[in-house]
């Protein structure tokens, strides 16, 4: 499987230790279904992925460095509850970021995947933020602002899906797959966010 | 305020009956933020509606009866729960169903807008569904089904927007306009879906 780099902090796709998920293969062909999500979408996940994996850096750096870092209220959560920056904390979640991208265009749509979906959102609640990191941060990101946040990306990966010199065409038939992906991606992380006892407080 | 019709059932936007949400107009805005939402999305959204105002009857058969229909799974919650068909529950969500549409591109996103986006999202939940109708139906539409038909939504609202010969740009920038407010309509719909006692069972 194609990796941004050799060495990615916390990163356990497929790794015994993440737990499964409730939601089954049958659950995520229904929720394929409900989103329109097909083989051809597979296929111009795959062209994306091609289009996408020496572009990842820069994807990250804009979506990080360019948006995030300019919203307090989403920069925060890189940060001690000062407000201190924590590098190495940026730089493996950034990694992982990019990792995220050549999953979501590369990866069978499997139990492993559905399991990391649940692993990603857990990781965003105050179960999970900032264990696998070992740092101090904000105790969670409200999933309102990772579902807002949903749209910048859906928007801004367009030129990225461009730049490759295919057909206009071509650029909106991945960026359909990648928007129904990131749709069921969202579909999929509510579940953690919703548990009881958990849920309302860190929506 | 435009209206689909003199009479919608069940239709209350904006009446003292509706709750008031607990997320506030400071809230929203910060939403607007992460969403990336500006106020040349508030224009493209009324460019939208004027495109798409003599279409809603076209745009919801097409959702409803082209796709939703032909998706046992999604089209059970507009039928008993042993699969007979309710028509007048149909056509009164039909109607709600496409001023919603005109609500999302004309509409003020106030205070009144947030309580009716709470409206919305509970009338999907085991607390309120089938009441405004008086239906025996499905309790309730899972929170993954509804996130997950949003990407069919935006998917084929487009050739909709493109219909009445403006540039692709405009059209791009409508359709941007378009899913960045579904985006945080999906957002605020999380809200009453989360509430402890009734997460996880109706996502």
């Amino acid at each position: 499987m194609k990796k941004v780099s050799e060495n990615i902090l916390g990163y356990s796709y497929g790794d015994a230790e993440v737990a499964r998920s409730t939601v089954s293969m049958k659950d995520l062909e229904s929720l394929k279904v409900s989103a329109g999500f097909t083989e051809e979408d597979v296929r111009y996940l795959r062209l994306a992925g091609e289009v996408l994996e020496d572009q990842t850096k820069q994807i990250v750096d804009h979506w990080r460095g360019g948006i995030i870092a300019g919203i307090p209220n989403l920069a925060r959560h890189s940060k001690t509850p000062e407000g201190d920056p924590i590098p190495a904390y940026l730089a493996a979640s950034n990694l992982r970021f990019r990792q995220w991208i050549l999953d979501t265009c590369f990866r069978p749509y499997d139990q492993d995947w559905i399991d990391y979906q649940q692993e990603i959102a857990l990781r965003h609640t105050s179960t999970r933020k900032n264990k696998v990191d070992g740092v101090r941060s904000t105790p969670y990101v409200p999933l309102r602002d990772v579902i807002a946040f949903v749209a910048v990306m859906n928007q801004t990966i367009k030129p990225y899906l461009a730049s490759k010199g295919h057909s206009p065409l071509e650029v909106a038939k991945m960026h359909a797959a990648w928007c129904k992906s990131i749709q069921m991606q969202v579909a999929l992380w509510v579940g953690p966010y919703s548990e009881t006892g958990k849920a309302p407080s860190d929506w």
